[in-house]
């Protein structure tokens, strides 16, 4: 059986858990709450050093960490994920943008606005945020207007990482209405078969 | 023929420079610098609308960003990226490490104090860039006190990819030091055939 220690309210978390519900496999989920010291236990630093969750234990106790690796270790062999060569090269250019220009700001403005609550003292952090999370929706979007998804070979799971943090991303006071392309891809995304989203 | 837009300092664009003459591939380098404001143009951002270094262009036209992208795509094939499986996702796990833990801090720090030459202005982001660098690097010394490289297969994409900031961390003012198991992996990786380093 699989396991996933994860945090219900996290994009990072959900994308685990929805490429396990894409392809089939059933898992058990441990609720485990960074806000509360959980991912800093001795225990939990021996699974993962970083202290993050997502992390999961395969069968065999293998441990994964990093949610965008997780994806791919599912995905491989299905749609989700095609096979070596430009398509695939597609797909992980969006995961590593995701990782590195769209989660940074679109969580983080989330987390400090509806989960930390201190959104007072941190302004000029949530400014940046809010100025580098429009750029990236501004990226998806110039894909987007004209393309059902964000790679040519249908969903995958650059669709599932972006769309993560995306759908949820009036939670740190985006507009997605100024984005009509990401907007309608939202809609396209939650509309997959067994997609669950965050809500 | 393959053409590199890159600014020689980045460590980001000298992966993809050090993963072609790795695979034996010709390339022709275009010097591009974000800092004199080249990697915004309206001729260059229609390449990549981003607006970073480095992009690739192969011989049909075809555009390639993202350096861990860039990385995984030359090296599909070779000993440096495992067919999939458990090792393939190891390389996966280290190459969004390096993109979301390791670079926003270790290669951050270097630019503010050697390229921006903005330290004074800059000490509250300083701190976090050494507090949050240094977590960084204490993950990397977990595994590299008791391993040659990141992954079990041998020097990887993974190594590549968090020895280009790495190996230049002393210009972010980071004594590596503090770490022996890194120092030793960056000889190690300084060793192997082909490599260049920045400096």
């Amino acid at each position: 059986m699989i396991t996933v220690w994860g945090q219900s309210i996290s994009g990072n978390c959900w994308k685990v858990a929805q490429i396990l519900r894409s392809t089939g496999l059933p898992f058990t989920w441990v609720e485990t709450s960074s806000h509360a010291g959980e991912t800093r236990t001795p225990e939990f630093l021996t699974r993962n050093p970083l202290g993050q969750v997502p992390v999961v234990s395969l069968a065999d106790g293998t441990v994964l960490t990093q949610s965008n690796a997780i994806l791919a270790h599912f995905a491989e062999g299905t749609p989700f994920l095609p096979p070596p060569g430009l398509p695939r090269t597609r797909v992980l250019e969006w995961l590593f943008f995701e990782q590195y220009s769209h989660e940074p700001y679109v969580a983080v403005a989330r987390n400090i606005i509806a989960y930390q609550k201190t959104r007072a003292t941190q302004r000029d952090r949530l400014a940046v945020c809010w100025d580098k999370g429009a750029a990236a929706f501004d990226v998806m979007e110039h894909r987007l207007a004209s393309h059902p998804w964000l790679t040519d070979v249908g969903p995958t799971i650059a669709d599932l990482a972006l769309f993560a943090y995306s759908h949820v991303a009036d939670e740190g006071e985006f507009d997605l209405a100024r984005w009509p392309g990401v907007s309608q891809w939202v809609m396209r995304v939650r509309g997959l078969p067994d997609l669950v989203p965050l809500r």
